[in-house]
């Protein structure tokens, strides 16, 4: 299944399940469904039955064409991300393979919907595009082994991790140049994890005006998914809408030579099999 | 003013004016107050005459000792901290002076009610604090000069930023170390800024077990509390309820010869001058 948030005209964001290339209103339609995204995640088991017959009707609701997507979790209560975990990246990186998983965070004010523009920021022009995959939270736990870990998940979700490079090296920490606004645009949906047979075998590209610059797969992870949850949740509870960003492969801007940083007016696009494609227009930050 | 957050008994959390020793349900004193402290805090200078006349009132409401209290924010949308701001601390760590803000995040199910225990967690005996002034934002807002960064300020907490020093070092990102649950109490109310006439003069301390650890004052920041405004507004939107913790100074338990770290049954208590105190058991985490 296919879990949105959309909406039409100037109307407020609401939760929908996409069905082809339309979009149920899923509140309306499902009966006794949670008014937001974290709670419909949290109450998954108990509504898949609705959903799922919900999900079979092709006619109705409204085209997809005619709404404006969201991003699938307005507010997620934290988004924390994987560095170094593609293999093929540590290379080009010239970097070796972490011996420890490498975290960081990325801050929610950094939110951005699918198809809405990127900020290129008045303070930086080191603007540059990472492709992940996105693991959506949909149970709150702490403590969740690797082999539990499947359990806590609802769904994925196609991820830009928009990092701002000088910024984000300027110092040893990286989340200021990690949380601009406007650089974590995530979506177009949250694929339900029942509908991913193997999340470790997912092909992964990033296209900047269509020329493909990362194009790898989700098997090149060092750590994977259930890994990083068994890890992070050693420290943290996980809660339903949290986000953890798995990781980007080879082939981002700054590493290649010369560096090929993004610029107003590129559009960039996320896309991973299985799941979907985001696409975000860079614009210049207002003055 | 001191805005808090307080139960009773098995009450809800709601908002709270402190009065002395006695506290106000502000909500239900002042007329169209917002339910939420983020609410109130972006909506103080039409409150504030309310307020101000409800301060006044040294009877009625509750004795603050029948009550407990509770994080003023219970869930800040980010809590984003300076690492090496207070002269004395680096040269405790043998460190030069950050050239550029050292900027990290510390994730919001960490945050802990005043007087609440600590976690002594399951995966780490490298339990530490540091005392530090947290600023409390009261205003949406991004490029904020040095000089506006006053109107954007609500008040301030004395917080304690717990740090598990071996996941806090174990590779180059703090991210993890910072962010156990419950490591970061804060409180014990907010005191609104117009009450504190300079923000770089107070004394601050940590006390463990009544032993004198920190002992230091807001002076000895490396970058004032305005300039940590203006530096991360570059980069994101502040928003009513943020939380910065302003770094901590000399006398944290990893940098004495040898290490005392925190174990269980340790009370921790962070005091800042004109602000107040939270004090923290040291609890084993539950097996």
């Amino acid at each position: 299944m296919r879990l949105a948030m959309y909406s039409i005209g100037a109307g407020a964001a609401r939760p929908g399940l996409v069905c082809g290339t339309r979009i149920h209103d899923l509140c309306a339609r499902v009966p006794a469904a949670p008014a937001t995204m974290p709670e419909i995640l949290a109450a998954l088991e108990r509504l898949r039955p609705a959903l799922q017959k919900l999900a079979g009707e092709t006619a109705g609701g409204h085209a997809l064409a005619e709404v404006t997507l969201h991003a699938p979790v307005p507010r997620p209560g934290k988004i924390m991300a994987l560095g170094l975990n593609y293999k093929d990246h540590a290379a080009e990186a010239n970097m070796a393979l972490p011996e420890h998983q490498l975290w960081f965070a990325k801050m929610t004010t950094a939110v951005n919907d699918p198809y809405a523009p990127i900020q290129l920021p008045r303070a930086s022009d080191k603007l540059d595009y990472e492709a992940e995959l996105a693991i959506v939270i949909g149970r709150r736990a702490r403590h969740v082994s690797r082999a539990d870990a499947p359990a806590v998940i609802a769904g994925y979700c196609a991820a830009n991790d928009v990092s701002v490079r000088d910024w984000q090296l300027r110092t040893s920490q990286f989340v200021l140049g990690k949380s601009f606004d406007t650089h974590c645009p995530f979506g177009p949906w949250i694929v339900t994890a029942d509908e991913i047979p193997d999340v470790q075998a997912l092909g992964i590209r990033c296209l900047v005006n269509g020329e493909v610059r990362q194009n790898s797969n989700t098997r090149e992870m060092v750590f994977d998914c259930y890994s990083m949850i068994e890890h992070i949740s050693q420290a943290m509870t996980l809660e339903p809408g949290d986000l953890i960003l798995t990781g980007t492969p080879a082939g981002v801007g700054a590493v290649s030579k010369p560096a090929r940083y993004l610029k107003a007016g590129d559009v960039v696009r996320v896309e991973i099999d299985g799941i979907g494609a985001i696409e975000n227009r860079v614009e210049p930050e207002a003055r």
